[in-house]
């Protein structure tokens, strides 16, 4: 056996630092033939540790990538490491899926990994990531326009997943292979569709390497010290949540605004919840916050309330349109419902829920239906008729609530603004009258 | 004059923002002759913004600069736009004082416009920087390796510097400049000495639009957003300066890095002093953090104490070294002082800073030096002798005081370890013979 390196001696360092739960760990290597994970095939060999290797042929390069299985198994073989070996798909599943190669290779691979994991009781999955890895990350996040979060790299450990070779460098790396006569397949990984990685690995690093040649080094220690930030972010966020949750939406008091570590919080959790960063800086930074102004995100929407913010996640628009027939039980959605019914007794109004009106007034079906914008009434009591936006607004009604408001009609007109008014026309006249009772509840 | 576009009505919203401090702000305008600058120009002048210009030669390009002196000047003419400008020996400043071609325009152009401020009474100082600048900013910080900080970009406003076109992409610019027949100087400020900005400029931004074609204005916002949790570091940095300095150092609980604020705050802390980032994550994230270990940074020293971190601007090593004569007051440094007496009464041994020897067994002039390693002295009641360094683990000093413990020595002996030990080989045998007090006053 080679000597040992000062590589192999401090990836030992790092490798025992980041296996915490057991003194004695399994770990199960995916190894693609190339450079890095060759590398670290032959140092997990070298420290003895316990691992079985996980080959994925993804098919992707014709003859190129049966010889990477060739040279992964002749190499399991003669070290008598236990392989694993798929093959998959990969074009068949991105087409079928709708998603990009790359994406589909991912997805692929995980999910086969975490079988193998829980199939074989593997207490970790060990990649070959490095430290140009991480500076690529870092920098593609830049460029696509994240927030802290995505400069803080790769995570040297994530659950189940540890990436012990992320403080070298691919140089060190190869100059290590080099020294220890290791075999590996040029470009195993790199010819896969990541153009986006490779145009950075190739054309951007080696620029960039001419202000810092030690530009990976740096990263894995600035990636540091900026993920320490991004565990606090991760801290805040959490109790943002558990304090501003209230069932399916947040109300955040406007005030908070004042607050720099509040704002900063906010800022990331509405870009958490899918709004975009151009819009979140439009809400917060400039005067555009008036009562009754709304954002919306990828699925998720914001009101502008009197003295607080409401998030909510943007309904499915469930336009409600349908026919209320007499003495059946009309369900609306969501455990809602609305009963008309022929009715004696006594009259009581307490329930805003609850209306009554002469029965002769009524043409059935009468159609419950979302208001809509230019929908008027005459209320109760009022000679004009009024517009449903101008109640809502007398009512102080939350915004994010007034999307939601039915009214019920008879023959085109509006008799009810549900919970909210009655129209006068329909008031009753004589309640020895047959009547109907109109009971919704939601 | 041109029909204002919407760049130009974009610029005023912006602009208007910026100007917080009146609502008819005077300002001065830096213009090379460039293209942004050039644009800078014509927005003032559109929105007729009381400005006058400011224009430096720094001679580095020979006819070139001085060709924009006459784009400059003719421009100012045509507008009736008062002009300042300056001739700087740029190359002469910098030999003169061992800095930079770059640093050098840079100390000599701020220093000028500061003046014009001042003298002209302005408002504010308006530079043409713009959102490929931004973007640089903070591509080239994170190839340097910063924390979140740099990952902030150019800021658009700080103190009376307002840079109105950080919005605008250069491409931007250049297709406005066009639209308005302006007239500029290519590479006025490109063809300066910053290799390492022309380089991401040039060569690496056109790569990294191939994948966000639209990376400025994604950074503009990003940048935005990463600035939030800047204004919080600072805010938490001088919180955490005001608790926990002690006169000239700085005293923090090891128990402060168990929590995820204060432990980031401590690291950006330690960066700020001049510490080194790797030296600082082996401190944080390591083990070697035993009472004793010292860390050492650019001018500051960090030493692990029982319950606590004692961090101090690193002392020009004043390994102290001089004659100490009979009945004369010696100056040593900062009022500190020691004085050698004959000495005739009642023996006081409450001060552990004022001892006694018999005269005969001295010999003048004794020798007062800070103690080395390897030092020994037998401790007064002992039969044998000790190190220093022992006797000062035994008392527990804390670690950063250990460097400036003194001793005194008569013909190469110890006889007094200074507050701490007098040597037993000199202690008093005979009160009646000539004695000599001994005092140190700090």
């Amino acid at each position: 056996m080679a000597r040992k390196t000062q590589l192999a001696t401090r990836f030992l360092t790092i490798f025992n630092r980041l296996v915490t739960s057991t003194p004695k760990a399994r770990v199960l290597l995916a190894l693609s033939g190339g450079l890095d994970s060759i590398v670290l095939f032959d140092l997990l060999m070298q420290h003895s540790i316990d691992f079985e290797v996980a080959h994925c042929n993804f098919k992707l390069r014709g003859e190129e990538s049966d010889k990477d299985v060739v040279l992964v198994s002749n190499l399991c073989e003669r070290h008598h490491v236990k392989m694993h070996c798929i093959d998959f798909e990969t074009e068949v599943y991105a087409k079928e899926n709708g998603i990009s190669i790359e994406m589909a290779a991912r997805e692929l691979r995980y999910n086969w990994f975490n079988n193998l994991i829980l199939q074989f009781h593997f207490d970790y999955l060990v990649t070959a990531h490095h430290a140009g890895d991480n500076f690529e990350t870092a920098l593609l996040n830049l460029t696509k326009g994240s927030g802290i979060a995505g400069m803080k790299g790769i995570a040297a450990s994530n659950g189940k997943i540890l990436r012990p070779l992320l403080a070298f460098s691919k140089e060190e790396l190869k100059a290590y292979a080099i020294s220890q006569g290791l075999e590996w397949r040029e470009d195993a990984s790199n010819e896969s569709n990541e153009y986006q990685r490779n145009l950075l690995r190739n054309k951007v690093l080696p620029l960039l390497k001419g202000i810092n040649p030690h530009l990976e080094h740096t990263f894995y220690n600035s990636g540091w010290r900026t993920g320490l930030w991004v565990d606090v972010l991760k801290q805040k966020l959490f109790a943002f949540d558990e304090k501003y949750k209230l069932h399916d939406s947040w109300e955040v008091p406007v005030e908070l605004l004042n607050d720099a570590v509040n704002k900063a919080v906010f800022v990331e959790f509405l870009a958490e919840k899918g709004f975009d960063i151009n819009t979140i800086r439009n809400f917060v930074e400039k005067e555009e916050r008036k009562v009754g102004s709304q954002f919306t995100g990828s699925g998720i929407e914001l009101y502008v309330e009197r003295g607080y913010f409401s998030i909510r996640n943007s309904k499915v628009k469930t336009s409600i349109h349908q026919e209320v027939t007499l003495n059946s039980d009309i369900k609306i959605e969501k455990g809602k419902s609305i009963i008309a019914e022929d009715f004696k007794g006594k009259l009581d109004y307490s329930d805003p829920y609850c209306v009554f009106f002469e029965k002769d007034d009524l043409q059935f079906p009468l159609i419950l239906r979302t208001w809509e914008f230019g929908d008027r009434i005459q209320p109760f009591g009022m000679k004009g008729t009024k517009l449903i936006s101008d109640i809502l607004i007398d009512k102080k009604l939350p915004n994010s609530k007034k999307n939601e408001v039915l009214v019920l009609l008879s023959k085109g007109e509006i008799i009810w603004v549900i919970g909210l008014k009655t129209s006068n026309k329909f008031k009753i006249i004589n309640k020895e009258n047959p009547l109907v009772r109109i009971i919704y509840k939601a």
